[in-house]
């Protein structure tokens, strides 16, 4: 290639090129695409932009920090227990105050149980026997509660009966409870107090900073008309989450209570507020032997010989699980040139749609047809312009 | 512009632009167009459709509750302890049935320990003297159990010796167990529950509802032929993750017991069934002084003279992390036309592709060049065609 | 259609249709044109592949366990508790060595508490009074501690004193701390292993696997200089997180300690390393009604005559909250396509806007919108040009 040829090449390269276009007078197909048009602006406008904000930036990855507080006494009269109060240290577990914790609202204790032998339970398929042979030494009864020592323990003169064990005695009583212990419980109160931070924004907020007053927060519940008061009834939770406290706190269950941050940082920092809302996270119409929620734990003694016994405890109560949630978005150029770029993508599968039409379906397709595709044969040199059947 | 000129505009706002195709009779072209047609057909079809199903709505914000229970006893007859018989409330930690709990499966006790002073052990750099001028008091022992008193501890006529110290008296005994105190956990079993909600499609589901039979989850066990069951054998789980029981109930380690919920809502509730799998989260393979799993604990009791003195206890055990995914798609138009617009696109892509082919490789390049590219000129008002260089 | 209508129709499927366009010799909009392309391609080629590498499948769903396990003794003597060594049984909570873990720094114990009757503490409105009957007996105290006997309680002659109640008696004193406890805290240690898997890729690493030096993991710490040693002084990580140590002690509060693996599986995998860093999670400047970090436990001990009563524990402290964040990502055909079709694809929305420039903006827009829009009308079946207002 020559000078003239090399500068010939950079001219030709910012000369525009531009696809050529037929106008079809076709005022059907034209309605068409011209609604087609409006709908991917409707969809673009609308959806992407205002709806779901894709000019936006996000960040999902919430750092969260939870700390919970419970507080409230109950009192109880109990033939077992006699007086007593329960304060906090009594019926939260774990006490630490993070984002899972658990309120007893129902306990049946099995004081002072100490390594030794007793009878297993009836109604354990491998506890029963007839004879000590039934009870080998040594085998732990399944489903139960110790190991066989090989005797069978017979009440009078019955031919039926259930094998010794080796357990901690005296054994828990089956006997379920009918109504709840810590009634009371209704009213404790929760103080949750959530920090977020959005790493990508660097943006911090706290459910507690809004308030500078201090009473307001010594004072207040949340509630519909108070949504940004921190501090919940135990009762009201309950309820909201669409079940009884009572019934709840007889059986035990897990409630969720979740955060919700869905932060507009293109707004004012004052607009970032948490949302609350409370749900069930267990199934209360389960089968029975899976319904409620209860566990065991003890608290060991030492008499004063130095032998350790210990108090079994089954405790019913709710869970509550603090579950939080968030996004942020803040406008970027980035995801803006991408959406309405892909935006004015989809117009193209609108053109490709309306020339389908044109060149397919309408009375005077076969006209259309020839005007849209201009045939190139190679022939010598010369050009032939032909109609035919061309598939899109 | 007059009023003729306003209806003619209006008139050509619905007149119908198509794009002007020139036909190439150029076979091989043509079917490197056709077959990159077909592919991006096929990747749309059975990729993004059938294996990807991107014409659903996805919901990735699973809630979930997970609730377990252990059940077992184990018996162990040591010099330390005699005779004794371990049920849930003393070998589970924490008691309360969360996701995440640690069954014991071997324990050192150093019990009666009392605020004293002893010597420090034997092995601690910082705790070795050979004069008392060794042990500066106040100082604690850097790696070590307590407060140097600023005496050292000989031993007969020993030239080295250890620091007396501050500290829980006597000292934890460093000698490593051969085998696990707890080996009968490999019997024990979990019964996990574990309620889940899509809240976008509010569809709520439990690994435990189906069985409408009380009697089936009293006596199942999760295998390979009984996938729905929610009761699993310790040692099973251990094995499965790929483990030997006896040698981890040793050392201790943690257990990932996944449950994935992957539900396609557009068929029956009843299909959505969760998979559970098992892996060992920590790795055994490590160097020998990260290698295990173990803890410390202590039940702290006072004697009749209101003095306080501990158990320490050093357990040894498996942790299981119940770890709980899910997604749920459902039929959307939204993502459906998004993906067919892409895809749609995409073809665009390949019309590049082989429009490069027929203008810069093939033979005859330049007459199908000059046919592409209606070169316009301005001159006056006439029209040139010529042909030359034009890059895409 | 004959046989050579069908002969006909099966030649032109292989036919190559290649959009016809007009060349523009305007040397702005070309070079606006190439401009545009350009941007496209480094965005492409720059942000696309080499900052968001979106050539790679990514694997968000990292499988973490973490295991910790903190040391560090510390000696106190006050006149409430007397000489007393701290060990890691005694100050960390929950002792399993989570994710999740409490320091405690500072410590309100209220020893020998027992169920019984004494005065409401002053200061809780609903706990004052001027005769009995403002003590209605078996009320609880709103934000108090036990439930009202019935009487009230005056000192001397004074009008205003305080209803008696039943509770755990004696109650908390109020006052708070000056200065921690456990001052010597700053220097204990924390050892974090965590053991990580990208199931999709099923790579798993350990954040202490690359040390094959037993003595190395014995005497390091983490620092600027030292980024792979996984054991951390909790004074440098709360400096490291922008605050002072002893401040934090004395009131307590939430520290972040951030684990991310950003791992690019293109390379060798011992490039795969994680990243540290730390900050405080809970916001210190809101209000004082709830700053810090504190919460109540109990230890239960019974008299010779099987008594129960407790040590109520006000623990101050700093939670450790380790989170494990991390993303895999390696080479992958489908995302490289995709992602070069959408890029090309964007080129059409330049091409778009260059159209709108030569048709509606520049000097000779008529000349080029004719040469662009060859407009065909059915007269017979003549062929007319004509010029006209054309919107794109």
């Amino acid at each position: 290639m020559g000078q003239a040829g090399w500068k010939g090449l950079f001219q030709s390269l910012f000369d525009y090129k531009t696809e050529k276009y037929v106008v079809a007078k076709n005022k059907k197909v034209g309605l068409l695409y011209r609604l087609l048009q409006l709908s991917i602006l409707l969809y673009l406008v609308v959806w992407v932009f205002l709806v779901k904000k894709s000019y936006q930036d996000i960040d999902t990855s919430l750092q969260s920090a939870v700390v919970t507080k419970v507080k409230g006494v109950a009192y109880t009269n109990t033939t077992a227990l006699g007086e007593r109060l329960w304060d906090v240290a009594d019926y939260v577990v774990p006490s630490q105050g993070e984002n899972v914790f658990f309120v007893v609202t129902n306990l049946i204790v099995t004081p002072n149980q100490r390594q030794g032998t007793c009878a297993e339970r009836e109604g354990i398929p491998d506890g029963m026997c007839s004879q000590d042979s039934d009870c080998r030494a040594g085998e732990s009864v399944i489903a139960g509660h110790g190991v066989k020592t090989g005797h069978c323990l017979r009440v009078g003169n019955l031919t039926r009966g259930t094998c010794e064990i080796f357990a901690w005695c005296p054994l828990e009583t089956q006997s379920r409870p009918t109504e709840p212990l810590l009634k009371e419980a209704e009213n404790f109160t929760i103080f949750i107090k959530n920090f977020i931070r959005f790493p990508k924004f660097n943006f911090s907020k706290a459910n507690v900073g809004q308030m500078d007053n201090r009473d307001f927060l010594k004072s207040c519940r949340f509630s519909s008309k108070n949504r940004y008061c921190p501090i919940f009834r135990l009762g009201s939770v309950v309820r909201w989450a669409g079940n009884d406290f009572q019934d709840m706190a007889l059986e035990g269950g897990v409630i969720g209570i979740h955060i919700e941050w869905n932060c507009d940082l293109d707004k004012d920092a004052s607009e970032c507020n948490p949302h609350y809302y409370f749900n069930r996270l267990d199934n209360k119409h389960t089968t029975s032997v899976s319904s409620g929620y209860n566990f065991r734990f003890a608290r060991y003694y030492r008499d004063p010989d130095g032998v350790e016994f210990r108090n079994l405890m089954k405790a019913y109560g709710i869970r509550f699980d603090v579950i939080v949630n968030g996004k942020a978005g803040k406008f970027s150029i980035i995801p803006t040139v991408i959406n309405v770029g892909s935006g004015l993508a989809l117009m193209g599968a609108g053109a490709f749609f309306c020339d389908l039409v044109l060149i397919y379906i309408i009375k005077k397709r076969e006209f259309y047809r020839d005007k849209k595709y201009e045939e190139v044969r190679l022939v010598g040199l010369t050009l032939m312009v032909q109609g035919g059947w061309s598939p899109a």
